[in-house]
């Protein structure tokens, strides 16, 4: 380090500046103690829109802030951008990229990645969306894949060149595919001489018998209505048994499509093994009641990267909501024993996840929400997704640019960020 | 192709979506020929600005759109997105990497690229500044450079981290050196704890005695001073001999940092070369007065591909009103042609530019401007400069979000676009 600060607070080190690791150090009082927080990333990003990011509706800045700018003026933290690279719990220190760092509480919100079921290969055909990177990688493979049709004669692969296929009927899959039908039919279908976007297939595939498993079954039959309404083929109880480039087999059928998303799930980055806690199959540490690491009462694990049935129950779901409360929780809980409130582990306050419901996207207009049991679906259920997500959206520029790009999106059926950028660093399709 | 459509009208081929290539397409009458379109990337990109890009201050979308959205619905236009990779002059064909065209006029419109004069290899250490991909891998590199030092303890390697060399005192280097002297000084100077961004070395070297070396002496004076104020080191007279990984070779001395960007030259895309033509040194061609390719009437040259000493003795720039107006006429000299009037290239129009002025930015308030002779400095300056990008940035979204980001910057001097994406897929500093 330049020039070690040396200071009698003690000193907390969190892990990830998602939204587990930003509300922690949101709702900790500042004075009470030093606060490192350490990302791979130089921003926290606002993961729920970044469909949108891939479908051609956002710009990439719009829905990412520079974790510095965040908290800028916020006395007694520190802001590392670097990868933690490993763990001694007994000595309480954290290895990352850049130097080490010892602790007296330990945050770990370092959140999940996207899960190939055992298929890491797939990763290369099939992109995840966890990152911008991610989300500029589809856009751009998408946008390509258009520009190659257009010139191409040869009509099966023409076709395929026009063909989505987005894998998994959960909130991103249905969000991804339900956006990409509007692209297609709204947007690129202005744009081009010799092919028609508005044929062009958008398929979603699910495993299980229904899209949107996790809500309840009336609104997932309202989902598929209104995905098939814009145009996307939805096939339910369909295993994907292969993906090579360019091809899907699944449920016996091979599907040809240039464009293959996987959405069908996440793991937790793999701290738990480095860690040498337990945890469930998707590498999520299992957290006492406090959410501390057993073993460690110094040691809170929040967010996508633990799995854990909370005081009444009930299974804490791996959302945005979720990540935020329990680091929420963390700040209370190390607060209260910094002040003096000294509670052995069982003693400490048990996290209760508040569930304030759950809502999908599909396109414009197209929605479906569960906010207490009150079901909406269509123009309601969009307003109330649109109200929601601009009031979380972190930062005051991002809001105003997304509320008007949103805004010019609806007005004008346009998308501003039909933009292809990177083809110079990577062999594209569009490129050759 | 996929459905070649049969057409009476004569077909006409424009190789480039930049300002020349925009402007032949805008000023040609759209019943009077069947046009076709052709450029590597998607998006016309709106140059001038591209260094906002690089600094931070814009995000990628806000200075590009796409081609076939600045076009939608005229009819008798067919985009393509594809490089060129040859020409067959006497049998009026062009081959692409989508195929081949025929044509009857042929508009070549194909601009520039970075001029390391004879030093390829300086490309890996010292980055230029000609597209979206440029401008994003230099953002990338000076945030990650300023996330090393933070956490660097040598102190000669935390100085070279914080050093930003700029080669070439041209308006883009002008603009550059401005720019991140500013950015560091207050953007930067707030989000850091153990460094401080007001102390970064912001270097111009210039090789000839003054910068803006096309301005009057006094204007060049003037932009040094301002530079000055905000912080820049100026050195002029000087010539870079060497250039290696974090070391620039200039005037005997070896300067030390990790962020070197070129905004020394340009020079025409290899073209002329393919084409068999006469070109300059830069490899211009060397167009008749009519802007036509001497031997090939019915083929034409326009913008940074051209080098020309036009019908009053003055030699074209190469800016984007020069690529504008050389793209109008090459558009009359045919339409006129087409409808009848039957000239032999000697007699055609020969083409005449018109100097509307010059500017350069330097930073918040301070610019340079020559209009008519009339010289502004500072706030006058930069305010005629805001005027004018703003009124030529293409398409409306793209001009109320850069109003919106520039108000914002200027009020709170902050920057939105402060996100380093992009590091999975290239082995940068910052990820290591």
């Amino acid at each position: 380090m330049a020039s070690p600060k040396v200071s009698p607070l003690p000193h907390i080190v969190v892990i990830g500046a998602g939204f587990g690791g930003l509300a922690f150090v949101r709702h900790f009082p500042a004075p009470a103690a030093r606060l490192t927080l350490i990302d791979r990333q130089n921003h926290h990003l606002f993961q729920p829109l970044l469909y949108q990011v891939a479908t051609a509706g956002l710009a990439a800045v719009d829905i990412a802030q520079p974790v510095r700018t965040i908290f800028g003026g916020r006395p007694n933290l520190e802001v590392i951008m670097g990868e933690v690279t490993g763990f001694d719990l007994p000595g309480k220190r954290v290895r990352h990229t850049r130097g080490e760092l010892s602790y007296d509480y330990l945050v770990i919100a370092a959140g999940g990645v996207t899960n190939y079921f055992g298929h890491p290969e797939w990763e290369q055909v099939a992109p995840g969306l966890k990152t911008l990177d991610d989300a500029l990688r589809i856009r751009r493979q998408v946008l390509c894949s258009f520009e190659n049709a257009e010139t191409e004669s040869d009509p099966a692969k023409r076709e395929a060149a026009m063909s989505i296929v987005v894998i998994g009927g959960g909130p991103t899959g249905v969000e991804l595919a339900g956006t990409f039908a509007e692209l297609t039919r709204t947007v690129l279908n202005k744009d081009f001489d010799r092919i028609d976007p508005s044929k062009a297939r958008v398929l979603l595939i699910e495993g299980s018998p229904r899209v949107l498993a996790t809500f309840p079954p009336e609104l997932s039959a309202s989902a598929q209505r209104q995905l098939e309404k814009l145009g996307v083929e939805v096939r339910t109880g369909m295993r994907v048994e292969a993906i090579r480039r360019g091809e899907v087999v699944a449920g016996g059928q091979t599907i040809r499509a240039d464009n293959i998303i996987w959405g069908a799930g996440v793991v937790a980055v793999p701290v738990a093994r480095q860690l040498g806690v337990e945890a469930d199959r998707a590498g999520r540490i299992k957290v006492l009641p406090d959410l501390s690491v057993p073993g460690f009462p110094g040691v809170f694990a929040v967010g996508d990267i633990v799995t854990l049935v909370d005081a009444k129950g009930v299974t804490v779901p791996g959302v945005a909501q979720g990540a935020m409360q329990m680091g929420r929780h963390a700040a209370r809980v190390i607060a209260r024993e910094l002040r003096g409130e000294k509670l052995a582990p069982p003693g400490r306050e048990p996290f209760v996840y508040r569930d304030k419901g759950s809502m999908a996207t599909i396109g414009r207009s197209a929605a479906v929400a569960d906010i207490n049991g009150v079901h909406l679906s269509g123009y309601p259920a969009w307003l109330a997704w649109l109200t929601v997500h601009l009031l979380f959206l972190i930062g005051f520029r991002n809001r105003i640019s997304v509320l008007l790009q949103w805004t010019y999106s609806y007005l004008t059926y346009k998308r501003g960020a039909r933009i292809i950028t990177g083809l110079s660093g990577e062999k594209s399709a569009g490129s050759a």
